[in-house]
């Protein structure tokens, strides 16, 4: 069934203190060729019945993310959990 | 310049309180029609060079995702930035 996947990342301007944590750990894992990590959400959201983008949108500015210092968006997505770990 | 994208999520055998959370204070907002919220994370990791898959999926199974409870997956992306809150 599809789903609506609402991403939700910090504004570019915003420093990301986590993303910057695990880019300064990547040189002891050897690996040097990192220029930036960024760490946001994912959220799916399945409806009963069809997706419905303009319901997950205002979903996702009312209680998803903090429009002050976070950018989302929205999508519909096919079922794919078969791919995991792929 | 194209990133890697990194989704990770809770295997769909785990409860995800977070994301129950969410679904529940769904009914308030006037929202019924939503089946399941999961709640993940989504890592963007920036290559100085060429994206690399193998490295990133290295990086995501040591550092990003707990494979006890979290599946992940590896995808590139194209820069769209400019999509933001579309």
């Amino acid at each position: 069934m599809p789903r609506v996947v609402v991403d939700v990342m910090l504004k570019p301007e915003i420093l990301d203190p986590q993303g910057q944590a695990v880019a300064n750990a990547l040189p002891r894992l050897g690996v040097g060729d990192v220029a930036s990590v960024r760490i946001g959400r994912r959220i799916e959201i399945e409806f009963t019945g069809e997706p419905d983008l303009d319901r997950a949108r205002e979903i996702a500015d009312k209680l998803l993310a903090n429009p002050v210092i976070e950018d989302f968006t929205v999508r519909v997505e096919a079922d794919e959990t078969a791919d995991a770990n792929s």
